[in-house]
């Protein structure tokens, strides 16, 4: 059965050959045909072919379902009151990390299942149609595990992070800790996962340096997983030069970047080996720890592909919402919107090396979304305001 | 018929009788009754008396309605395109607010009467529940009038603000538009209103000076309406010290204040005339205008009371969220939630001089919000994520 979605302002396909700027491929007064979950047809809603149903979008804009390359979002606890304390600059005594650690441990399968399904209801509910789920707060062999296993219920971009900070009882034993992740955890984990990653951050002395990372991501690549990193959020270090050189898919905070930084990451795409790492920017942890924000542009100068993302998570960020993710893209990296959609739909699939999410091509996955808005511009000109009026999955409306 | 709402996490009553910092009267385990419309009880959910109906708050939190005091919803148009090239730093040849002043005066009553009903309605399902709103984009008699006569129908917090700015027919007659606006204009829309305004901001060469402004409030006040202020919003000038001295209840925006003026502010709580103006910040302005925040510390410091407001409107921000509002002022104003909280409830009622709304003390109307979180910290905790689990309006739930 076929349907066709017409009377669209505005149709967002990112396809270039739609033309448009930024590879937007933008159109106006125009209409979509979803048949068996893909679609089948993009055009002006005039010459729209005959379809089974018809469903009028009311003059609205219609984008692609965002794909949020990068969550943390199985998971137990909160720490709302930490949170608190940092905004207010009071001294608070909690154990950060090791809290979320502690109760995701102690957790049950069912608590885990209900909040990351919680999660990925909520972000369904505000557009995004793909979603990555990182482990990373079992740091031990089961619940690693556990926590892999139960994302993978909920998405197949799931992403083995043993290796997201070393746990209190390795603290005096970080080789300890590494072989556990490269050895019995990575066993235990690779079956559940697609991807590995690490928290490549020497300046934090519970994050990994780059040979620990390197490593790790090594060990993880052997097992069959592809790449990705944590890098270079606190400070400037090894975490991008490392992604690149491993091939990985994409690096992400890139909030402090060298100018080798940016040579490395823009020839990756460009140079013989053409892996091709995306920079992955999560604005909402910024906002949410009160930071310096990425420098978006010198990277799009740079010729670097950019991908936008929520890292929602119980610590630095618990936004799960991609049109806030774009609004802070546009108000503090001087993205402009059409970049930013971009980025948070097309740029994400590159980050997740998918080719069949991101955009509304022919023969994509009909994911998109239906805003009560006529233009994708709305995203950033009303931050806040859920503009999200329907979303679609698969071909198939989801239900309210 | 009496309802018990029961099982709430967290109860936000901004009752000082209740305890809890900063005069929230914060209660954990509580409950509320309900009855005709009225808070008829609040306490420990165990302690809770009988009552005809009793519903599950589930173990969320529950808030006071927010109190937006500052809007303007009722117009034709919009300008995403202005704002898109505002944020990416390109030219905008557009005509600013006279676009909106051209579109609202050739608008239907129709169409001003349907977006005013689409934004309330979208401030009701983010947990809005008493917002004000103000003309002007109509800068002649007849728009003037039938905008108040149309946001009379949405709310009782109506204001009449003819003197948003100088229309271009009286660019070289400003002494001629003072005349129209505080004669026949004046005269047309007081019945419609509870309010007078102006924007007051001698920086801006199409807003209104000391003298012209007071001429205004004045002339407002002789007609029985009560007086409110945009003042200091582009750069420091008269507009704070000028609204404490007609006894506005609030001169809103505040971005740029002078020493002079948080005194000013502050004495008109303490001293003989004791008239009280708030001071009403509008971060989501700053927000869409990548202007700097007001210093909302300074204020909190020296003991004036503090509203947030959205200013929802389609030039300078066209944000309709309180939750957006509050998380801004955690993050760029350094409120603290809980402060942030009471300045969009109770700060808003004490902005709109109501006693009624903006608590949850016995007595009060029954307007609150339940929200799908377990404390009002996850406001700021979660930015940009719809929050909001069920509205009540006089003591009525909202339909979804
Ligand atoms: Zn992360
Ligand atoms: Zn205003």
């Amino acid at each position: 059965m076929s349907v066709l979605l017409t009377n669209i302002a505005e149709l967002v396909t990112n396809d270039p050959a739609h033309g448009g700027s930024g590879d937007t491929g933008l159109l106006r007064d125009a209409a979509v045909v979803v048949e068996q979950g893909r679609v089948a047809w993009t055009g002006p809603a005039s010459r729209a072919p005959a379809a089974d149903a018809v469903v009028d979008a009311g003059g609205r804009a219609v984008v692609p379902g965002f794909v949020d390359s990068h969550s943390h979002t199985v998971f137990a606890g909160d720490r709302a009151a930490e949170f608190a304390a940092r905004m207010t600059g009071e001294p608070y005594t909690g154990g950060g990390i090791a809290t979320t650690v502690a109760a995701t441990r102690s957790a049950s399968d069912d608590t885990l299942r209900a909040r990351g399904r919680a999660l990925v209801g909520e972000m369904l509910a505000q557009g995004t149609t793909t979603v990555e789920i990182k482990s990373g707060y079992g740091q031990d062999v089961d619940t690693e595990a556990r926590t892999l296993r139960i994302a993978r219920e909920l998405t197949p971009e799931t992403t083995f992070l043993g290796a997201h900070t070393v746990p209190a009882e390795y603290a005096d034993d970080r080789a300890g800790y590494v072989d556990l992740v490269t050895g019995p955890m990575l066993a235990a984990c690779a079956p559940h996962a697609r991807w590995v990653d690490v928290f490549c951050e020497p300046a934090a002395p519970t994050a990994f340096d780059e040979d620990e990372a390197r490593t790790v991501l090594r060990a993880g690549q052997r097992a069959g997983l592809l790449a990705r990193v944590h890098g270079n959020q606190l400070a400037a270090g090894p975490g991008v030069r490392l992604a690149v050189e491993v091939g990985a898919a994409s690096v992400d905070h890139c909030t402090h970047l060298t100018a080798a930084d940016v040579d490395a990451l823009a020839g990756s795409w460009t140079g013989p080996s053409g892996s091709g790492t995306v920079a992955t920017l999560l604005p909402a942890v910024e906002f949410s720890t009160r930071s310096p924000y990425p420098d978006a542009r010198r990277l799009l100068r740079a010729g670097v592909p950019v991908a936008l993302a929520t890292d929602c998570n119980p610590g630095s960020g618990y936004s799960s919402s991609m049109p806030f993710v774009v609004a802070l893209a546009v108000r503090e990296m001087r993205m402009s919107p059409t970049e930013a959609l971009w980025s948070a739909t097309a740029g994400g699939a590159l980050a997740l090396r998918r080719d069949d999410v991101g955009h509304l091509r022919v023969g994509a996955r009909a994911d998109l979304t239906v805003l009560d808005a006529p233009t994708h511009l709305y995203l950033a000109y009303r931050p806040g305001v859920p503009l999200i009026h329907e979303v679609w999955q698969d071909g198939v409306r989801v239900p309210r």
